[in-house]
């Protein structure tokens, strides 16, 4: 590729009657007298030479590259939207940015301003938490961004959020036909904006349902990690026997499964264990988890269409998208009747 | 931003005495008249502006991006590498740009002949198969690459990679010490690079601790994931009956831990299962998984800092890093006498 380069640059030179390094000045906006200038870009021109990706990016105003902006690139459920959103913009002919913000807002707006220099032509943001900055900072963008996740009614940018409340209200509904009554949560933290969509979600489904709402069977860990959730499954069972526990992710409900085989219960017979957004983390589980599609693949597909559509049509009208859950339903929660063989 | 970039573009304007649109018009490479055009350019350079990232891009050559290409980017060992590399890169403000190209190496191959487009400032590669056309792109690449993984010695490019054959060879070696014999393998396709080690590294191992090795005690998945995995393992139980299963990848020793407990069979005490990687997926399962660690964060890593060295330095030697293996020991291969609680 070094030699191809060259020898366009030498191309041009001859056309122009230059020499190559004054080509290469001209073309790389270094200083050079008019009419060097005119001659080089004309040569250039007639020839149909584009230096680089910079020099096609300047001209067509398009990077070719979407960025994909998530808390945590070691959650499965941000595998699952990457994989997701992989497809999407590679057939419309997009590369995809993958960044890991972590779950500070700051970490985000940062990433939105070094964007906005012209290397994304949009961005799909995944935000942990909203503050009035990212708001602002979303607001100012020149960039394109869709957010994955809830935003508040007032901001007027695209959106496709998962219903979380119904869907722990699907787990509890599923958790009550099994029989069980003291369902634990075991939230991640209640400032972010799933932790606390999670928690409104659970009390109004106990509520509903007539269920316990002590607060003993209600613990937050201090990440959506696996390991906080070894720490804070740990924390739930020596204040309460729940008879049930509903992880807020993944990973949580996993760790709430070692933890409660630590201790000796055993898994659905003595405690039933739920999680949310069903990623590979579920299957992969022993007894595999029974867990609420809160329809993360589908939810990125739907985010990276919309944003195409958005860079393509910048005047389109603003949508938000609401994905429905559903609930798989798996061994880590099916009572004696429903297992096919009968086991215990 | 949208603000910032206006006002820029009039401050412009109003010092070349023309409108917004013929700056725009200018700076964007449309069509204007040489007068026109050197008005603007005067303006603009006597004011400073720089449009965006392509005209830096265009002045620097740099575009502050590092590309990581992996085969899947659902599998946690890449996901394991990824954290390691966004970290060392984003010390070195770079962004990371991460593809998710499959096993093809043709579609490496494209990537490649994209990034040289100017997309990038190096790439990190991880390919499963080398083939000579992917080493010809890679050799003709003006864009520095390092590549994480075994490469033929004649190929002069940076180059990190694990010894699996050795790695393979201490599961082995711990199984033989809690008295196993019959010790099978569920590889993933012997035509990748991975593959082909881990297969010399098993049939080695066999030999020298004297052990059967039957073709029986060898399956091959269609894939390194947990779904061939699963097919593997059932089609080894068919054939054999292993008193130890050494997956290829964690996905694979997972695969075989759920496969075995369906059909019955009690890890560890039955059959101890031993996987490779030691991923997020060995603490995970249950039992835990023993798993080899081949140092995927430490080859991440090492691999990322090489690529910003040839970055900063082309001239520098080419380097051949090789991260030796170590044994994480967990519950699926602990026999009676070492559980700390001897339970059985």
């Amino acid at each position: 590729m070094a030699e191809t380069k060259k020898s366009n640059l030498a191309l041009v030179a001859a056309r122009a009657g230059v020499s190559v390094a004054s080509v290469s000045r001209v073309l790389n906006g270094g200083s050079a007298s008019e009419e060097l200038t005119r001659r080089v870009r004309e040569a250039a021109d007639e020839l149909g030479y584009v230096p680089d990706a910079s020099a096609r990016t300047l001209r067509t105003g398009r990077t070719d590259q979407i960025a994909l902006a998530v808390a945590d690139v070691g959650n499965p459920v941000y595998v699952q939207m990457m994989r997701a959103v992989t497809r999407i913009v590679a057939k419309a002919d997009y590369r995809l940015v993958v960044s890991s913000t972590g779950s500070d807002p700051q970490a985000q707006i940062d990433l939105l301003t070094s964007l906005n220099r012209g290397y994304a032509d949009g961005l799909l943001l995944s935000p942990l938490r909203i503050t009035p900055d990212l708001i602002d900072a979303m607001r100012a963008s020149r960039l394109p961004i869709v957010v994955i996740g809830s935003l508040p009614p007032d901001v007027e940018l695209d959106n496709v959020r998962a219903d979380s409340a119904t869907g722990i209200g699907l787990a509890i509904e599923h958790l009550v036909e099994q029989g069980r009554r003291r369902i634990a949560l075991v939230n991640g933290p209640v400032d972010t904006v799933p932790g606390a969509a999670r928690l409104a979600g659970y009390l109004d489904a106990v509520k509903r349902f007539g269920l316990p709402d002590s607060p003993e069977l209600q613990v937050t860990a201090d990440a959506f990690t696996y390991r906080a959730g070894r720490e804070a499954t740990a924390d739930l069972l020596r204040q309460s026997s729940p008879d049930a526990v509903v992880g807020a992710n993944d990973l949580l409900a996993v760790a709430a499964l070692k933890e409660l085989n630590a201790a000796g219960a055993r898994v659905p017979d003595d405690v039933a264990v739920v999680g949310m957004d069903d990623t590979d983390a579920a299957e992969l589980a022993t007894p595999s988890l029974t867990s609420v599609d809160l329809g993360s693949a589908e939810r990125a597909k739907a985010a990276a269409e919309l944003l195409i559509r958005r860079i393509r049509n910048p005047e389109s009208k603003v949508r938000r998208i609401v994905i429905t859950p559903s609930l798989s339903v798996r061994e880590s929660s099916r009572t004696e009747a429903q297992k096919p063989d009968g086991a215990s």
